[in-house]
């Protein structure tokens, strides 16, 4: 009975009827630790007294919020794409005209509003491919074999989506690095996949060692099908930047085994370690010549959420097929079809990262200029992060070669990883809820990525503005020495 | 043997590795018939003589792309939003200044490039919130039920998403309208879940009959578990209102049967028809009294693609759950935070929709005269389509009371049918190609929505300008008589 009297009934839809699949999914980046901030935030406003006055969010990799400003181009072109009167003002410079003007022309009723075709807008994938062959040294891409995405995500999604099917021994396997970035396991578990873990070698700044790739594959081909391998490079939460051998002694493998190929490879532009350089896997893989270029099936994602522009909100991606089978191609462009289309702002957005402003146009100086500081200082934040981590006794960590994160391994006293048990907790949670609770630093545990059991970390961005990433790697090394003390 | 010689191998994904369940998506929107509009448009630019210059495309309620203009007021926020030194400038009026400072605010890093929370940003919840309630006279909603969408498809595929499950006898079972929109079936053959047809009844003006309800949830229980009900209204793709009698009858039915009702209220705007008017599901629901109000699930999705806005390309829409299990709302919650946030510029735009100016405010006037003038041309074009088809022998025509289209029934030749079903055809996609192929006119085929067995429809919007929907309607008023006799 409800309190006015009248007779309650079971609900349809409830968590024992509701899809299985999705109950078993965990998104870490956005978890228990994320909601426990957010409360702790509304309880600060509230005037709750807590042992200090704001939470610092380095969970994710949202650079905007950490206060990274836009790129003054991308957004005078978006302002003059949303509202074209502007067209007729003259406090934009010609190239941003131009470059809306060109999007505007090949939208629907010169309208960002319409919707595009599918795959995205057609000018904006041609100049995908442009960009996708200026970076890799000549290499054709065809347009066709471009899709525009809703973030890096959607695209991942879709080809796990195509990739999956079977049931019980015959259930497709997708082999992801262990640490991971928990989208992929998320996805894995909605669609009812075979997650087969490969782990990275952490003593060897975060490798993919090929024994290691040999071995879970081995392992897997006992309870599922292996068909596809994910690699992200730069590495989340990670950080490590892969060698040219390493990407070429994958492309081998996966080749040998007969693996699909899935590249993550947002954080392209997001290099900082001197002697690391970004190959993408497409390059290598034509390198390598037409037994591999002919054959291996490979998907390549990006975004315009990391890099030196951060524009997370937008949600604009694209991905790229290559040999792809033309029947599956065809299934895909289908596919895609049901949503109708990625958001156009982000596809305008995309197009600008692809087709930046070039030597001589009067938008170039400033935006390389913004371009370079930002990624500079990302560059000196990743110095500055890991120097400090590793003066922490108790905290080992690995260069942050690329991408934005950190991803530290800690020692914690057995007392508190009994302690944690006793509460249910994984003893890395247990760490950085007392790091929250105590000093109001919001990171996410290790234990939401994957990590070799027995060992323990966290992943932290290294995108707060340097003065609070000062203070909170302060607050971090005192927090983990008083912490050992209590647990000792 | 590739050409160069090198040793070719078998694809890892191909058509038969795939996921089956893709393979039985279709979606007739964007379908063949689309594609070979695509590839007609590309011959006319090549310079291919046809019986015409250009092909008008009547697939897609894409308002902007024919010729549509967006509301001014929307388009100042936006352009503000996502290039806020124009703030500075005095050429926006103060309402569209003060509107973006607020979202701006709500941001983080006050940037449209930040993440927001995955359910959406607070403050433009509470808007759709209080837009609900001012909508539904009073109705209380919870801002906490209210989760922001990537357009309303994305909302209605994640619902399905949580309510899907089971095996054989005991799979879930999803009760859709036929004709329906084709995105239900599509999604509910990548869910792998029963697509549970009930007929509307085309002599009563596409209404919903709750014997045909009964009869058709009575068939699905013998094969499958039927575990929600999803309305369409104003209808896609059959235009019309659904009265109030109909909504409590289809609310009693869904709570005797214990049915999650999902009511898809995009075109809430779009009514035209003397005497119709939209009445939401939701404020039915609270109107039948607590019975009912405590106890029938509802989700009711929204989008900023049409109505009078028709902003398609952003993407933004909401669903509010009501009833929902606290445990599954959790659930739903940690879902929508994989794809970490719908596109920020379709929420602000969402915002914009469910608070737009109000009198007293400097854009009021104008606002509501561009509403109003597109309201009210799109009621002149549902009256001339609906009057115009009616004219033609052998097409019959309901009055399109609301939505973006007309559903009218074609009389075909019997010799026409014979000879598409020896292309191995559907009737109406026959005689579509053709319209396509000798007139330029785009339309959908009745047979992707569903239809009863042996009647043939066509979908077309009411979008095109009016001077282009006239000639569009006499050309096929043409065909059709052409058609009739060259197969009689």
């Amino acid at each position: 009975m409800t309190e006015n009297g009248v007779l309650s009934r079971d609900k349809v839809l409830t968590i024992d009827t509701m899809n299985p699949t999705v109950k078993n999914v965990e998104y870490a980046v956005r978890g228990p630790i994320v909601q426990r901030a957010m409360q702790v935030e509304k309880e600060l406003r509230e005037g709750v007294k807590k042992p200090f006055t704001e939470v610092i969010k380095a969970n994710i990799g949202d650079a905007h919020a950490m206060g990274q400003k836009p790129i003054t181009f991308f957004r005078q072109v978006l302002a003059l794409c949303s509202y074209p009167e502007l067209l007729n003002e003259n406090m934009f410079p010609e190239d941003a005209k131009n470059r809306a003007r060109r999007i505007l022309q090949a939208c629907g009723g010169s309208s960002v509003g319409a919707y595009s075709a599918s795959q995205g807008i057609d000018c904006v994938r041609q100049d995908v491919a442009r960009y996708i062959e200026r970076r890799d040294g000549g290499v054709p891409c065809d347009p066709d074999n471009v899709y525009l995405t809703t973030g890096a995500s959607d695209g991942i999604v879709t080809m796990l989506k195509l990739l999956v099917c079977g049931e019980g021994a015959s259930r497709t396997g997708v082999m992801i690095s262990i640490p991971q970035y928990p989208l992929y396991s998320a996805a894995l578990a909605e669609l009812g996949a075979v997650q087969v873990n490969y782990y990275l070698n952490e003593e060897k700044c975060w490798s993919m060692d090929l024994s290691e790739l040999e071995r879970s594959l081995a392992e897997a081909r006992k309870h599922c099908n292996p068909k596809a391998l994910c690699i992200i490079n730069p590495g989340n939460p990670t950080g490590q930047v892969q060698s040219r051998q390493c990407i070429e002694d994958v492309i081998r493998f996966a080749a040998k085994e007969r693996l699909f190929l899935m590249a993550d490879e947002v954080y392209q532009d997001n290099v900082y370690a001197e002697g690391c350089q970004f190959h993408s896997f497409k390059k290598v893989l034509f390198e390598l010549g037409p037994e591999y270029s002919d054959n291996v099936e490979l998907a390549s994602f990006h975004s315009t959420s990391k890099c030196y522009m951060g524009e997370c909100g937008f949600r604009g991606g694209y991905m790229e097929v290559i040999n792809m089978d033309p029947e599956v191609q065809a299934q895909l462009s289908k596919l895609v079809s049901v949503r109708l289309c990625p958001p156009v702002p982000g596809q305008v957005l995309m197009d600008l990262v692809v087709n930046s402003p070039q030597p001589g146009e009067p938008s170039y100086t400033t935006f390389m200029k913004e371009r370079t500081a930002t990624l500079s200082l990302l560059a000196e934040k990743a110095k500055l992060t890991e120097q400090i981590l590793n003066t922490v006794p108790g905290i080992t960590c690995n260069p942050v070669q690329g991408a934005m994160y950190s991803f530290p391994n800690i020692s914690l006293p057995e007392k508190s990883i009994k302690e944690a048990k006793a509460l249910g907790q994984a003893p890395d949670m247990f760490y950085c809820m007392k790091l929250l609770e105590e000093t109001g630093i919001c990171l996410v545990p290790g234990s939401g990525f994957g990590q070799k059991d027995g060992t323990y970390h966290f992943r932290m961005t290294i995108l707060p503005p340097t003065d609070k990433l000062k203070i909170l790697l302060a607050k971090v090394k005192e927090f983990h020495q008083k912490f050992t003390q209590q647990y000792s």
